[in-house]
């Protein structure tokens, strides 16, 4: 019997779905659980006493997960874990007094992360990267997205989307959005039309090796023009990619509406998000994805529209940003936390920011729920209730992991 | 040869001891150390080539520690963390749009967790708070301090008391505080002054029975005033046992001065400390203990006085104060990130807040630094700098910790 035909069935789980309708039974709880899974994926979940009778007479393989709660696989749906170097010692020299030209006048800043992602071999930058994803999925995360955009060049943006790939090694599904337009290359110092041409122009080969999932862009004051957010978005339309966007994160620059036009799987940060850009971003289905960790650690204190959001029906999801500048936080549950204590999410909101609106936010819909059909990736936690994964701040109570009907140990 | 006098010699070491002056040598930084331990202390610490040539010829048993970089062991010098249940699903209604005064009537706040302490036996008690010590013991703390003040009786904070005690023997040494005087308890409503006789009569038969390293009260507008916590002070002083406050967190009732009179081992939040209480402290030698989790998690927006605290020569300590109600963190080295990205202090200073200022905190001289004469408790770590384990956040980069000269597994 190959692999793919075994029916496993996990039972004595107090299951989390988040399937259903989130008014009529929040969590989508079921107490008596099971799930039925055959191969990488599952062909039911539900109450024990509604399985058909064959399963529970010797069919499948049985698994007994002691009673204990169980939630979708963590997905985190906006991370930048692939670049060189790290930056302690900037973070250390600000706190010290120095100031951010100080920093830049000493080749820190972002222009530091791009030099040493540059420098880097492929296989550098792999090793550190998957150093930093063993930590997330030591909590039970099952599925990350990776930008590039520290290397800004054809070569060294290729260099970064082939390490983030092979990040899959490590037992994790990786998706990879493409960021070329995330800072302007010293090179191109003062020819941000020329830098959007060349970035434009590599999308095409980097296409066709396969390495882009999504396309992404930068567009803020500091960034991008919206003019030149519509170029790389065009250009991904014309090859058939996804995209998404970092908008209104330090100023309202109406990237929602943009993104929204050419129907972006997700607008990300969105502190300084308008009633505007929350309608465009419902019209055209677009996730909301919050990033609490760059929030915190860049002491922000213009919050997202969360109620608008709410009210206007836009899926919201939450993710670490992962990043050497603006969040070296390697904990997706702390964002839970912070995102509920922060953004005033609810623990269950928090949760399905992680689960079925992040896979949303990646254009994925065979994941985030325990439901027949979806991928087996499940979490298995040493908790009483699912909102203690948001209670607790620095606590990880992951027991066991299963990823694709396999528990990873 | 009994273990007491096993000599090992600890190689390959790069040294943050936190000895010697600061100014001169940040870190108290050696980058060829070594350390010689003796049974639970160190005989020596510093350049492996300044080491006595006896032990460099094989009296001493050689632990080659990779090159890596080595700390003194974790003190978290101010926790609540024996107490029954926990308040998960507080936070969740809270969320859920309840106000604090539907909550306290439904049972919630701090009369549901002196409730849950009250029903749950010694053994309970003791179970409840290993789990959780455990994630702190996760990240290299060796040494712990746990206040009483869920009982708020005299057989209950005993109850408590021993619990505590008992943590001992997970592998950390345990420092426990009564903090009687933390809440008023139901059945003493409205009459707090006789609340107070009673927490003081019950110091003496507690005191006796070994539970008590320090007292400790909360002075606050919601708490006790500073008379009450006078009364407090002077039977602990009668008793001969040093004294700690909850002080200055909300309000500015004076109690660093107080506490200054009697020479405590420190005030702890000083968010709305003064600049008299600022000088008291310096004057009486009382530690600031500065609490960023909980002013994380209740969203405060004053900041402790850091600057005049540096200024003034007070030593800064950085505790969890993990509690259900207001701080439920299990990560030290989150407060570390915290610490500096909240209270903007260096990283230096943060991680002189959980070892040498820490220790002081508690009135141990015998631990906190990495030299001679100290307890061999220390932390080796997966960073290329100490300044790393402020930069990120919810990152676990320890490999191994030793406590009293062994290796904890
Ligand atoms: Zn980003
Ligand atoms: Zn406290």
């Amino acid at each position: 019997m190959s692999s793919s035909s075994v029916f496993k069935l996990w039972t004595h789980a107090r299951l989390a779905t988040l399937a259903g309708d989130a008014k009529e039974n929040p969590w989508g709880w079921v107490e008596n659980g099971a799930m039925l899974s055959q191969g990488e994926h599952l062909l039911w979940a539900g109450d024990i006493a509604d399985l058909d009778a064959e399963f529970r007479n010797g069919l499948a393989q049985e698994i007994n997960l002691g009673g204990a709660v169980v939630t979708p696989g963590l997905i985190d749906c906006h991370t930048h874990l692939v670049y060189g170097g790290q930056r302690a010692a900037e973070f250390e020299q600000r706190l010290l007094g120095a100031s951010y030209e100080e920093i830049a006048r000493a080749g820190g800043g972002i222009r530091s992360s791009v030099a040493a992602t540059r420098a880097a071999s492929e296989h550098q930058l792999y090793a550190q990267a998957a150093h930093r994803v063993l930590n997330l999925l030591k909590e039970g995360v099952t599925t990350i997205e990776v930008k590039s955009g520290y290397g800004l060049s054809q070569a060294s943006e290729a260099k970064m989307l082939r390490a983030a790939r092979r990040l899959k090694g490590l037992g994790v599904d990786v998706r990879t959005s493409y960021l070329g337009a995330h800072a302007l290359p010293p090179e191109f110092e003062g020819r941000q039309d020329a830098y959007v041409t060349a970035l434009i122009e590599w999308m095409t080969p980097l296409h066709r090796e396969g390495l882009i999932d999504a396309v992404d862009a930068f567009c803020e004051g500091i960034g991008f023009t919206p003019a030149q957010t519509r170029r790389v978005f065009e250009a991904a339309q014309a090859l058939g990619l996804p995209v998404k966007l970092h908008a209104e994160q330090l100023s309202d620059q109406g990237g929602s509406q943009l993104a929204a036009e050419f129907k972006a799987l997700s607008c990300d940060h969105l502190e300084y998000l308008s009633e505007a850009g929350v309608q465009a971003m419902a019209a055209s289905g677009t996730v909301a994805v919050l990033l609490p960790g760059a929030y915190y650690f860049l002491r922000e204190s213009k919050l997202p529209p969360v109620q608008a959001l709410r009210d206007a029906g836009v899926p919201i999801a939450i993710a670490t940003d992962h990043n050497p500048g603006t969040s070296p936080t390697l904990s997706l549950l702390l964002m839970l936390n912070m995102a509920c204590t922060l953004f005033r999410l609810t623990p269950e909101e928090a949760l399905r920011g992680v689960t079925v609106n992040a896979a949303r936010a990646l254009g994925l819909s065979d994941r985030g729920q325990l439901a027949a059909g979806q991928r087996a990736d499940f979490c298995v936690w040493d908790v009483e209730h699912p909102n203690e994964l948001a209670y607790y701040f620095g606590r990880n109570p992951l027991k066991r992991v299963v990823r694709g009907g396999v528990e990873r140990t």
